[in-house]
């Protein structure tokens, strides 16, 4: 039995689209004399759908494109995920579904039984989970069917549910496993499959097909890796991460042990950077924007989200604007320059002064006697988001942000100023990352010029400023702020963990009190098991921590 | 026996000031003679406390003020929710629980069963659901004590859970229920509690006691409306809405018919007007914030903003700025003034004419041929954000966002600049409900200037600018909203409910393409059914409708 796998960048609610997709694999799985071809979880309407899921319309939409599909099945089996009606009146009206289709009639239809209700997942809000269990018998063998999570529940001495779909499975004796998914990117996401899935081969005894979306959705980054695992728990093949492929594999191959165990681990920089310029590119192709905008100010982060923009959109498609104020260091702008030489982008510079004076001239009657401080930095910022949106206005370019996960996390930033941007390109990056990243962009040339990534960073907003003014260095920050926002530690076991009690506490507190600023900001491409935005809810009135 | 309600304010993650209420409370409630008090739904913490559920430290605090009600129990029974921790290593880690405690020890822990996880609500993200069904024995009486939505899925023929509770409960022929609650405000709300109240007193002949939380949490409003049913189903006495408050009633009146059915309903305008000074006033508090700020165009939106702030805050804490462009009509400052003479409220004049100017120069040799548009109209009201955060930066305002539901859900507003603000006031109310809550607030005497109500609405960033430029009327536009946003109709729905084809994609499209605007916005007071915010989650990056 052959299968093959079909790994498609699908477009949320583009049913159209999705269904030229699926059905151009179909064909091309045919060809190659795939006797079933097996597409990634709710793929004919993307994931995540959200509250479009709630439109009966959007329901009737993947139901016809089921239909359409069903119409090309002739000669070969296709499965593929899409919402299924719950016919029972009690619970929620939806499943979320495997379709089984073969020979132009719909074989079985396999609901899920674990819907993730964390971090990003939502599907509880949607879908009835499933209750009972059957295999699929076609082509002489009997198919352990599952979506996404419902293979996720063991080999964890605290699961996340009661139940485990497979050992019900198992007492029907299948042949195989095949597993329809749409698993988010993080930069440790491919070694946590793998490893359930070696438990999974493991436990069963049975050989795995393991299929993924790629491609981004908004700030959710699907990476592919795809795979094939043997009976043995070995990886028998991964297919390509961060790009749309099919491969077909034979099921007798995979119940033969074999020495191959291909997974190679690319390192979590190299990762992060190939998922960001993935997720540029599909921000603004999935949107119909071609063009990009940023704000560079000499330092590092605008230097990386530039250089990931470009990688992204081509080089003349990211027009950077230098905007020197009274506080800008000469070198802000010769570096940014340089910078712009190698990457051989578009720019603009224009100064900021005559804008931010007139501000200050009308306020001053208002401000009076008050020092200067913060709110004349604030305007500062605010004064260049002016003028990035006005551009970005008139030539339909987006405004990238870019601000890092360390100064989001800590509200170092002005909202509706350098806060500003349709996507957060980095925001998911903590500052001692975003170095890492900058060292990886130059790996085989100088493109980010050295004197950026060696000087302290800097606002630039008032003479002589540092962030380490108004900050700890960033290698005290970054570890105390993953370990309160990746491992969710409260300020007792951070302190336990060797750091100063003071330190946290101020920390934490920044933190807290900065949510509503997050609030509204833009979405954040996803790269950690943590990031900000749709995975991380808070409260915005409270008082914990803060 | 006698039952006493305590219907209160709480602050999410304030351990200390929710335990300072709960045990004021429970001596006021001794003195008064009650036999038990009763508090709401994860009263210690606060509800919703978010993703603060996922730290170990949150939760060891929660218990840590089980245990002070605990010593204070004596001569008292105390209902009071909390998180309380799931032993079973198998599912979520924590329940949704109501504690039982009594002379100094806890009694039971009855656990959630059903977990609303919808619009607003995320409950399966955080709770297992409780399983197996008790009532609890106290003073001679069996109670069947329950949380929230465990008395919600009955009377539907849809029902959203496959298990009713009370169902189980009722088997043990339990005297009474007790209700702990945190149900949300809309304007609709206390009806459907009633009904449903009603639905369980006629289907198990027996009264109820029915506790709610008070006061807002960032956007979402509690409004009290606590009450006690009959055995009959007849409303024995509701509580105030829109305050804390504590009554005490006896089981014996309420196993008696009584002709009383005490409900009435204020109206939709009168509630939504409560509702949003609450909402104000406790974002505002809870802060620890007292001054706002916000800019007064001459509309009837910034108008009726003003109006609930004032009341809210008090009419010298809210500060007005006229920004006059060269594009104002002689009736937005002199409707402005008017206004500000009824209010007695401050308020700032400053043009902002210079400003806009020096941007236009600025980036004349950028924009050149172009037309003038839509990005000089968004530049003049980015100018006013960035005066209005100026002033609020310098002198701790919290700037308040004066846009109307239509308007946001169109898109007609300029990101970073109308659409600032840290508080969307009037985001969950209609264009045509504005102007019914304007009246509303001049029924006693004019307050808002009958101009101001009866002039064209107009966003005046370009000379003669009407709305309905850009946009249909509000009386046509509103209704296709609401079948939309509130009624999750499709097109094809729409359309059959008599509005034309084109303008129904027409404006369901904007709604759509507008997606990256409100992900940036501010909270939005909730006060209907479906908000914008956190219980509409739409994806940005998408293709349907649109």
């Amino acid at each position: 039995m052959k299968i093959a796998i079909a790994q498609l960048n699908y477009h949320i609610g583009n049913f159209d689209a999705n269904f030229d997709k699926i059905s151009t694999s179909i064909l091309k799985a045919k060809e190659l004399g795939a006797d079933i071809v097996v597409f990634g979880e709710l793929a004919v309407c993307g994931y995540p759908p959200r509250d479009f899921l709630e439109f009966k319309d959007f329901i009737t939409r993947c139901i016809d494109v089921i239909e359409k599909i069903k119409a090309m099945s002739e000669g070969i089996a296709v499965v593929v995920g899409a919402p299924s009606i719950n016919p029972d009146p009690e619970g929620k009206d939806l499943f979320n579904s495997a379709y089984f289709i073969a020979d132009g009639r719909i074989i079985d239809v396999i609901h899920k039984t674990l819907l993730p209700t964390y971090d990003i997942f939502d599907e509880y809000r949607y879908f009835e989970p499933n209750r009972s269990w059957r295999t699929v018998n076609y082509g002489g063998k009997k198919i352990a069917l599952s979506v996404c999570e419902d293979i996720w529940n063991i080999g964890n001495e605290n699961p996340l549910y009661t139940t485990c779909p497979m050992d019900h499975l198992i007492m029907e004796n299948p042949d195989l496993m095949i597993n329809i998914s749409a698993s988010p990117f993080d930069y440790d996401h491919q070694k946590d499959r793998i490893e359930i899935l070696k438990e999974n081969c493991n436990r069963y005894n049975l050989p795995i097909v393991y299929v993924n979306h790629v491609g981004a959705q908004t700030e959710i980054i699907f990476d592919g890796s795809s795979f094939a695992m043997t009976s043995f728990g070995d990886v028998y093949d991964q297919m390509s991460s961060f790009k749309e492929e099919m491969k077909i594999y034979d099921l007798q191959d995979l119940q033969q042990k074999t020495a191959v165990d291909n997974f190679e681990d690319p390192g979590k920089i190299s990762l992060i950077k190939d998922a960001l310029v993935l997720g540029v590119k599909d921000y603004f192709g999935k949107l119909g924007f071609k063009k990009a905008i940023l704000g560079l100010s000499g330092g590092i982060d605008s230097a990386v989200t530039l250089c990931i923009a470009a990688e992204a959109l081509g080089k003349k498609n990211v027009t950077s604007v230098l905007m020197p104020s009274p506080y800008s260091s000469d070198h802000s702008i010769s570096d940014s320059e340089k910078l712009l030489q190698n990457t051989g982008s578009p720019s603009h510079k224009i100064s900021i002064n005559s804008m931010y004076e007139v501000f200050l001239n009308e306020l001053n009657p208002y401000f009076q006697d008050k020092a200067l401080g913060v709110t004349e930095e604030n305007i500062q910022a605010r004064v260049r988001s002016v003028i990035l949106m006005a551009l970005s206005n008139k030539f339909g370019y987006i405004l990238l942000n870019t601000s890092n996960k360390s100064e989001a996390a800590v509200g170092y930033g002005t909202l509706y100023g350098d806060m500003s941007g349709g996507l957060s390109v980095i925001g998911d990056v903590y500052k001692t990352e975003v170095f890492k990243l900058a060292r990886h962009l130059n790996a085989q040339s100088e493109i980010i010029p050295e004197n950026i990534i060696i000087k302290p960073p800097s606002a630039e907003l008032k003479p002589d400023q540092k962030d380490t003014d108004s900050l700890p260095p960033y290698e005290e920050l970054d570890p105390i702020l993953f370990s309160y926002i990746e491992g969710r530690l409260g300020p007792k076991e951070i302190i336990a963990l060797g750091y100063p009690e003071e330190l946290v506490s101020r920390i934490l507190k920044m933190v807290n009190i900065n949510e509503y600023k997050r609030h509204q900001t833009a979405p954040v491409l996803r790269v950690s098991p943590k990031a900000f935005g749709m995975g991380r809810r808070m409260p915005i009135v409270g008082k914990y921590l803060s």
